[in-house]
């Protein structure tokens, strides 16, 4: 679990965690601690079991051997089932902060949504369905916004959640932020993909290539997909432009999901 | 999802959830549904992981055949994976039946630790360590406490939390109780890997004698396995003793548990 967990990473989804709730003035920092880990443990998790050999069958993730690489194929599967369940007793876990059972209650519900049947796990469903055949825009980006999207979404509402006064316009903002974030997030990876090597990337590129996966840049072209990440860009700034409090952090993010090279 | 969740089996820990909420009192009718259904998610999610190629490698369970050979490998991890997220979904969801918040982020907070590092994947972790050695009975008892026992009292203590007017009394007692049938089932479950036969047991009989794994007739012979699960029958019974209300149920089910030949 720790091997999986903490070696490394970008960590995107606590800092989203973090920014949201910084955005709106979140007052219970142990819980937005709590959330942080919380939705990292779930990546983590999917990324071990995404990693294994009837799934994407990955020996490196981040420069490193995967779960199974480094130990066997049952301790990751046990390691990221338990790195799941950690996530929603962290949440659940009792914090003596002041914000109340059902604000809690609501982020554990959150949580299980966005990774779940009808989020991540779905999404996963769906990608290895349309494995090696090609799909449409539509049915591509449908993929993205259960398999990655999901999570991304639940980051920046589960921080948001941290916040005592809570408005449920400023939720909805930042749940379209996260959405056009989300997507093009997973629009850079496809892009990178094609146009970083393996040591910047820290895992094996060309792989989408090789897979047959659809990806944007084989959609839309490689330069049709750069202007879909920066419209995205532009979608998640007007989305801030909606919450009258300081959004700088995210702002910045946004800028950096569409300009990494890694 | 549905394949490895509904295909039938004994139902033991849902029947627990509704029996312990009976003692009690429970009102909270939909909160015991939730509660019965998210143990039964927990349960059939780790049976479809546990019989992947990589852990116990397992063509049938229930008389048919597991969800990896029904389906592929990618599908049993997945549904295994949105099985347990839907367990707390399913306990995080409004439930307008007046329950109050804190009692239910406290029914999270239980399942998650009967199920995570600290029980069940753990017991899964412990039971794979010693896999194809010989484990002491004080070994082969911490693997079950973990394995299978972490769920069985979470069971009796989730219905039990679905009673508004709760004593922390009582909840220790069915914990007690729980502890006792949940070692009791194991040890009765080692007795029929050897007594009954595959039609009957819905699973490959010896498997257990094939695979060297440490049982408790093995280290007690069959007659001290038989007593030993005579022990635990009166262990469950003094513990519901201590219960002042009727507790016909829960005594029927520690009958049955070390009675049952299937």
């Amino acid at each position: 679990m720790e091997y999986g967990l903490l070696q490394g990473g970008k960590r995107v989804r606590p800092l989203l965690v973090y920014a949201s709730g910084e955005v709106l003035g979140a007052d219970h920092p142990r819980t937005l601690d709590a959330a942080a880990a919380a939705i990292e443990c779930v990546h983590a998790y999917s990324l071990i079991h995404d990693d294994l050999p009837a799934m994407d069958d990955d020996d490196l993730r981040r420069g490193k051997p995967t779960v199974h690489k480094a130990f066997d194929e049952a301790t990751a599967i046990l390691a990221g089932d338990a790195l799941q369940t950690l996530a929603f007793e962290l949440l659940s876990r009792h914090q003596d902060d002041g914000l109340d059972a059902g604000r809690r209650l609501r982020m554990v519900q959150e949580l299980a949504r966005a990774s779940g049947y009808g989020g991540m796990c779905g999404g996963q469903a769906l990608d290895i369905k349309y494995e090696g055949r090609g799909v449409d825009r539509a049915t591509l980006e449908s993929i993205h916004r259960h398999k990655t999207g999901a999570l991304i979404r639940a980051a920046v509402r589960l921080g948001a959640l941290c916040a005592s006064r809570l408005d449920e316009a400023h939720l909805a903002a930042l749940s379209r932020y996260a959405e056009a974030i989300g997507l093009a997030f997973q629009v850079q990876d496809d892009i990178l993909d094609i146009t970083a090597d393996t040591q910047t990337l820290g895992k094996t590129q060309g792989k989408d290539l090789a897979q047959q996966k659809s990806t944007y840049p084989a959609l839309l072209g490689l330069d049709g997909a750069r202007r879909l990440a920066g419209e995205l860009h532009q979608q998640a700034l007007a989305a801030l432009a909606d919450i009258p409090y300081n959004t700088q952090t995210l702002e910045a993010f946004a800028h950096y999901i569409v300009k990494r090279d890694f």
